[in-house]
C-alpha cells in the first residue's frame, strides 16, 4: 500500500504529460499534415526538452499510432454503449449515426489526423487497427440486418454491408464541412442526418404500395 | 494549312505524352503518397528522362495542379449535363449521386489523391480549387432548393447545405470502400445510393401523415 501510492501517483502525472504530448500532436498534425511536422516541433509545442518528449513517445510513429489507438478504443465502446441503451435496432443504427456525427465535429481535428494520415501507419499494425474499425462497422451491421428481420417487408434496396458504407460515409465526411459557427450543434447535426439517412428503412416513413 | 497540320500532330503527341504522365502519377501517388514520390520515380514509371519530364511538368506540384484541375473541370461539365437532362428537379438530384458514385468508383485512385492530398496544393490555388468545387455544390444545392419549392409540403429536417453535404460526403466516401469485385457495378451502387438517400424527400416514399 505504501509502495503503490506514490507509484500510481507518478503514473498519473506521466500519463497526464503523454495526453498532453497527443493532444498538441493532433493540432500540429492536422494543421500541416504528418510528414512536414517534426518532433523538435512537438516538443516546442508542448514545452518539453526532446529527450523528454522521447522517453514518452520512442518515434512520431509511435504518436501516430497512440492516436489512432486511442479514437478506435473510444469509439468502439462509445458504439457498444449506444447499442446496448437503444430500445430497439432502429434506434440503435439512428443512435449510432447521432453519436458518430456528434463526436466527429467536437473532434475534427483528430478526425481528419485519422481519416488522412492512415497511410503513414506502421504495415504492420495497419491489420490490427483495419479489424478495431471492422468491429464498430460491424455493430452498425448487425443492427442493420436486427432492423430487417423485425420487418420483413421493408426493400433496404441495397446489401446491408453498402448501406454501412453508405451512412457511416455520410457521417465520416463531416469532419470536412462542420463548421462551429454554423446554425446546427453536432448533437443537432447527428439528430437530423440520422432522421434522414434511414427513411428508407423507417417503417412509419415508407408507404406499403412503395414495395 | 501545311504549317498547322504537322504543328497540331506535334500538339496532339506532347498532350498524349503529358496524359500518360499525369496517368501514371495518379497511381504513384495514390499507393506511395504525394510527399514520398519523387519527380525521378515519375519519369522511371513513364519512362521518359528527367528533362523530358520536367519538359511537361515543371514540378511534382505542377502535377498536382494538373490533376486537380482536370477532375474539377470533368465534374463540374458532368453536373452541368446531368442537371440540363433531368426531367424534375429530384430527378437532377438522384442523377447527380449515381453519375457521381459511379465517377468515383470508376477513377478511385484519381479521387484518393484528390481528396487526400489537398493540403499539399499551392496556397495561392486552394481558393481557385475551392470555388470551381463550390460550383459543384451549388449545381446540387439548387435541385434540392428547386424541388423543395415545387414540394412545399415535405420537411427536409435540416437546411439543404446540410443535406447537400450529407449526400455529396456518402457519395465521395464510396472511393475507400468500393470493391471491384463485389456485388455490384459503380452504376448500380449510384442507383442504388441515390434511391436511399433521396427517400426522405421522395413525395411517393413519405407518408403525408408524417408532417
Amino acid at each position: 500500500m505504501t509502495q503503490t501510492a506514490p507509484r500510481r501517483a507518478m503514473l498519473t502525472k506521466a500519463d497526464a504529460q503523454r495526453q498532453r504530448v497527443v493532444s498538441e500532436s493532433v493540432e500540429i498534425f492536422s494543421r500541416r499534415g504528418f510528414r512536414a511536422t517534426s518532433m523538435n516541433e512537438i516538443a516546442a509545442a508542448v514545452g518539453l526538452s526532446k529527450p523528454t518528449l522521447y522517453h514518452y513517445f520512442r518515434s512520431k510513429e509511435e504518436l501516430l499510432v497512440r492516436i489512432y489507438s486511442d479514437v478506435l478504443d473510444e469509439s468502439l465502446e462509445m458504439g457498444r454503449e449506444t447499442v446496448a441503451a437503444a430500445a430497439s435496432p432502429l434506434d440503435a443504427i439512428r443512435d449510432l449515426i447521432s453519436s458518430r456525427v456528434a463526436y466527429t465535429c467536437h473532434n475534427q481535428a483528430l478526425l481528419k489526423v485519422c481519416f488522412e494520415e492512415e497511410h503513414e501507419l506502421p504495415a504492420e499494425l495497419s491489420a490490427e487497427v483495419l479489424s478495431r474499425r471492422r468491429a464498430f462497422e460491424n455493430l452498425f451491421l448487425t443492427a442493420v440486418q436486427e432492423h430487417l428481420e423485425q420487418h420483413p417487408g421493408l426493400n433496404l434496396g441495397m446489401t446491408p454491408s453498402i448501406y454501412a458504407n453508405m451512412c457511416l460515409g455520410a457521417v465520416n465526411w463531416s469532419y470536412k464541412w462542420f463548421r462551429p459557427a454554423g446554425p446546427s450543434t453536432p448533437e443537432e447535426l447527428g439528430r437530423q442526418m440520422a432522421r434522414s439517412l434511414t427513411a428508407s428503412i423507417d417503417p412509419a416513413f415508407v408507404r406499403d404500395k412503395a414495395h
